[in-house]
């Protein structure tokens, strides 16, 4: 039986110990000034953070806007950036595509056939018959749009039907369709109790985390609730944090430095939260859950 | 006062007699033999179906994930094929694109700037300020996902607060988005009473409507209630139906032929509609609104 986008995702992280995603929201404007511009500046730019990041990253994540502005060149530069991610890191289209079923079969085919990336974000709402052909290979992980950390978010993802907010309907959803380890959700790392509560109704499912910095006051909240009892299943994401660090020759080495450190933060959190939990009970009451 | 997507939709379609929009959702395997396989056979059928069509369309619409499962080569072919769009037509990006700002932004770069696209389709599910870079230019039309045709729509779509379903709520939250004439909404034609629901939380805006063939039973309830009251404001869609109504040397004469059927049946629906509506009140109450 061939190993599920969930089991395969575990034992990296286990292997990797990191939790982090690194994220190539490559902007040609913030690009340091001797690189140039155009595709090649581009690609040149990301093989460099990818080099110098690589053992320290669980996971890349491409944001294909950032490339289709630029047309042709752009998706040129996407898929030469997809090919230079090392198959000990996960490779993760940042997509959100989300149409019919004869449409996500095309999709499924561009992401997952043509690109080779081995997880992809994907909007939920247009419901199962229209997320299964990008559910088809259990070896590729589709994290669905639950809640994000924009203030927009609030417009529709609260909806809720008395019971249960949209996201929350979403999480249970997905967990529905989930019989073969490869569905996850799309979690914003601003709402900490939002983000327990997601996991509460998906203990299972691995999250992606987008909107953690180093410095961030949330990090350690968004570890605590946002992986699952073994302090794993979660890909924090980090993209302009890491990739605008330094605009001068040691952006690469500046970048480095800040992958290390969040993921040296995420583990630390990994690790405070795995030690309360095997503490006595009259301890692990104190601690704000 | 530049004019808005509202107002110049509006004109094109009294212009042309049409409401008809092509969908160009290209399937390399079902393009007739003799045009061979690959960017160039993809960009030669394109381009005689539009020669073919052009005068009884009121806008194209591209799938975009048709493209993308071909790479850089199928992206070029989307770039092609959307400069061959006359300017007498309207040419809709359907690439269903919803994330947080700083990304619509590259995605608005993409489809309204590089490509020069006149509308696109949207995801509203992370709220205004996720799309309103997508609608800062009052020229260029955004068609929202509101209700689609297939039958996972059931699974988020219909989900209650007990007065509205998440369609009603997105419909009234899109309407009170639209403060420049260029909001619009995606709805199926294959719900007759929901698209009547729709159309009347959303008197004024223009509706892209899916799914529908000549020979739909479904057309006629569509066109009653998918319109305004003037009979306008709708686009009706139809891919395959059209471009692959022969396979054959005369594919390019069999799609106009399927165009012109398909819009004659509209406007003949639109007269019923219109005709309907006009006559003393006696007649109107036996008519199955």
């Amino acid at each position: 039986m061939a190993t599920s986008f969930v089991q395969r995702l575990r034992k990296l992280a286990q292997d990797k110990q990191s939790l982090l995603c690194v994220g190539l929201d490559i902007e040609q404007e913030r690009l340091p000034a001797f690189l140039g511009r155009g595709r090649s500046a581009v690609v040149d730019f990301g093989r460099a953070i990818i080099e110098a990041t690589a053992d320290v990253a669980l996971a890349y994540k491409l944001n294909f806007a950032f490339f289709e502005a630029y047309g042709v060149d752009g998706w040129r530069a996407l898929e030469e950036l997809r090919a230079l991610i090392p198959s000990h890191c996960l490779a993760v289209a940042d997509a959100k595509r989300g149409d019919i079923g004869n449409t996500m079969r095309m999709y499924a085919r561009a992401i997952f056939g043509t690109m080779g990336f081995d997880a992809a974000t994907a909007s939920p709402y247009l419901g199962r018959d229209a997320v299964e052909p990008l559910l088809a290979d259990p070896t590729r992980g589709v994290f669905f749009l639950c809640l994000t950390s924009n203030p927009g978010a609030r417009d529709f993802q609260y909806f809720s039907d008395g019971h249960r907010r949209l996201f929350e309907y979403t999480a249970a959803t997905v967990v529905s369709w989930d019989s073969a380890g490869n569905c996850g959700l799309v979690v914003g790392a601003t709402h900490g109790e939002e983000l327990a509560q997601v996991r509460s109704i998906a203990p299972a499912l691995p999250f992606l985390i987008p909107g953690i910095g180093a410095q961030g006051g949330d990090l350690e909240a968004a570890v605590l609730h946002g992986t699952d009892e073994r302090g794993e299943l979660a890909l924090f994401n980090s993209s302009r944090g890491i990739l605008y660090k330094s605009s001068g020759h040691d952006f690469a080495e500046a970048a480095r430095a800040e992958a290390q450190a969040l993921r040296d933060a995420i583990n630390a959190a990994r690790s405070d939260k795995l030690r309360t939990r095997n503490e006595p009970p009259a301890s692990s009451v104190s601690h704000p859950v």
